[in-house]
């Protein structure tokens, strides 16, 4: 390439590339790129993806295949040609390949699955068959393993004949005849030590490995408690299945981040990018729970209903009512947002829930009576001003009593919104639920209709034969 | 250890040999356990802290330590003696010991300080001047660094001279004798290279390197998206001053998570985990925003003041108010939550803010038309039930008008809780502030006031001459 177009900037050099048509120069430009670059040029020119994947070298293609986002890689799948693609898909990791798979069609994955050699279809085909999200879907079967029996000499041999096929060789296993896994090494330990000492020799004894049937939030608990880039993966009978590295975690605590957060919003977890869903799929991701929530809140209508007569008598009670309702529901999104994180983090185990529970007692009666007493300090002021005649009276003689009212209802209000707050996600949790679902805006509908029943009942005692 | 110990549970046999008070024994058992079980232990057995990780060996403490929480890293600082202290934290890795400090208080730190000896404090107080949450503090000096003219048997012998300090060895660092980082060589291509092959001709001119002020969560979309276990960190001028691994990235992604979900729920970060926060900081950090929010939902008695005279003509007005409100904040969490997700794992930037505001205009209108039309239906089919004596007549003669008030207001207020909801976190982004700041309450906040303005205004519309 000459110097001259070595100035430019990456996406000028594309595009003079594209339009001078030299498939040479625009795969050897390619190669040259870091892969993120190069998915950055595919994020910025969507109408060449399909160029771009199938002028690369294959591996490279694949590196930047694996990180695209599920639309990307969808649309250069339908816009490659049946050779590239199964050069593409044969290529992949098995690991990688399964969670492309994973997010089409059934009818799409069985044609795509023909494209296969066979070896790398029986593989797919057992992976797709474990639990989604579970280690299997992620473990990948390229992995060096080793014999107790071997020595270190006969190990690097290994590595040389299986490196390239390997997803990573930072760790080797080794197992037993029967292909139980018996422990990991480190590449570190392997180059430390001298070239005819034993695998048994070496080994510590020391091995931490998942389950097939692990969960992958699982795994990425115990990644973060184990210094290892890859964990093996075994069976019920400690058969050694596969291995998962720790890249794939980073792609596992994101979306488990993006399902939460969309979850605590009170969206069904979209599985795309936001701006990539289409309009019609986000709707139906976000009205189901809106119109259940909404059909929920008719029933403040009919609270309210219910309290008519007394707002006839003193309209100035409903002036308060969205005070009343929205402090329940603040307390309550607070205290619940604080529990679902508590236990995705694994800081809040089920068993904990009397911890919990006498821990948001004190916190609601404390947040409530500071709300409380605020609230009591701002009738009070507003009362003062009315009698100076600088604003609307709107109290009345029985200003005092209101003030009581509010302030009270505010404790019970605040209580009652931190108590359903932090229960809600550990009752669903032990119901098997995700306690992600228990939502801002689904605690804040449970306290509502709660929330107006305790207002309007304080007020009754208070303001019994005064204003009602 | 006898065979009938090793029948026992971890726990079991760990308490017996406590009250054996055998060191000895204690100390061989310690050293046999994976660490995540040491960790557990400690978790168990809150008194025995310091026993635990003054007994094991130090190498193995060092690993415990690590991934211990905070608070019990700070009670086992606190018990042990000086001089056992001094040795933990010589040995601990530059980064974690960084990580560790940053969550003491200034003087704490100086007395630790002065336990290091010269060369860790220098390391230690260079990491320290980096910004929280920079790269920088999660670095390690410790790798392994190779120059352009070395020979693979060159680079092997080095890294057996320095691989017992050096964080990871899964990937090499090739510099220039001014310290600039050239490129960087994975283990598997050193392996796999003839010896006498020179360092660069492995050598392939892609690297990904990390800036020491960059960002930590930029650092994770980097790992997500490059393939590697380690990437190096350099300054401005392209000198290499450290790596950082990937496994911190676990850490830093859990961080992330835990603080935006809080702050999405209307606490500050809380930084700690739940049940280990005295009572009075939990306060401290859950009080300030719900005292905003109150403060700023006064504003709410206030325009419901403003309509007194209405609510008094037409209390079935009032009824509806909450079912509005929620709406209102329903319709705001969900795109507020939305947006958030989006722009933290960067499906979004500020430069699509028009995209997503044409995007929740619609998303608004055929949301908010849909709980319309519910709400309609659900006022019609009532004054059925009404009209046959089925339950008390609150709509009267003027239901069909209520209908339409109520339907139009949904529409109204749904489309301004999403436009507000999808805005609020761009416009938080623009001014630098953390999008996650614009939580659930702090968006149904800002919707319930101008919700029960639009809700009037309607009323006032429809109803004027008739009912007002």
């Amino acid at each position: 390439m000459s110097l001259e177009l070595a100035q430019l900037s990456i996406t000028q050099q594309f595009e003079l590339l594209v339009q001078a048509e030299n498939k040479f120069a625009l795969n050897e430009f390619l190669n040259e790129q870091n892969i993120s670059d190069v998915a950055e040029l595919i994020n910025q020119f969507p109408d060449y993806e399909a160029l771009i994947i199938g002028t690369m070298a294959i591996h490279r293609a694949v590196s930047v295949f694996k990180i695209l986002d599920i639309s990307e890689q969808k649309n250069i799948i339908k816009n490659l040609p049946n050779y590239k693609i199964a050069e593409l898909l044969n290529e992949l990791p098995a690991d990688d390949r399964t969670d492309f798979l994973e997010e089409l069609s059934n009818s799409v994955i069985r044609d795509l699955i023909k494209l296969l050699n066979p070896e790398e279809r029986k593989i797919t085909l057992s992976l797709l068959g474990y639990p989604e999200d579970s280690v299997g879907r992620l473990m990948t079967p390229d992995y060096v393993y080793v014999y107790e029996h071997n020595t270190v000499e006969e190990i690097l041999a290994t590595i040389r004949k299986f490196a390239k096929n390997s997803e990573t060789i930072d760790v080797i296993y080794v197992i037993n005849e029967k292909g139980e896994l018996i422990d990991d090494i480190k590449i570190k330990s392997i180059i430390l030590a001298a070239p005819d000492k034993r695998v048994d020799e070496i080994i510590d004894g020391r091995v931490v490995a998942l389950n097939v049937n692990d969960d992958q939030e699982h795994a990425n608990q115990v990644f973060k408690m184990n210094n290892r880039v890859a964990l093996p993966v075994v069976d019920d009978n400690n058969i050694l299945l596969g291995i998962v590295t720790i890249d794939d975690m980073l792609w596992v605590a994101n979306e488990e981040y993006s399902e939460d957060i969309q979850k605590i919003g009170g969206t069904e977890a979209l599985n795309e990018p936001y701006l990539d869903v289409p309009f019609f799929k986000l709707m139906q991701k976000r009205a189901g729970w809106l119109i259940v929530l909404f059909l929920s809140e008719m029933l403040t209508a009919t609270a309210m209903g219910y309290f008519a007569d007394e707002i006839a008598k003193a309209v100035v009670l409903s002036i308060f009512v969205p005070l009343i309702m929205s402090s329940g529901g603040n307390s309550g999104s607070q205290a619940s947002t604080l529990i679902i994180q508590a236990m995705a983090v694994g800081d809040v185990h089920l068993k904990d829930w009397w911890r919990v529970m006498r821990r948001e007692i004190f916190s609601g009666l404390t947040l409530g009576t500071i709300l409380g007493i605020i609230g009591f300090f701002r009738i009070a002021l507003w009362h003062e001003l009315m009698k100076h005649g600088m604003i609307e009276d709107l109290y009345g003689m029985h200003w005092l009593e209101i003030a009581f009212v509010v302030g009270f209802s505010l404790i019970g209000v605040v209580l009652w919104g931190t108590l359903t707050g932090s229960m809600l996600p550990i009752i669903l949790k032990k119901l098997g639920a995700d306690p992600a679902v228990s939502s801002a805006p689904f605690v804040a509908t449970l306290v509502d209709v709660t929330g107006l029943v305790i207002y309007f009942s304080v007020a009754m005692l208070f303001l019994k034969g005064l204003l009602l």
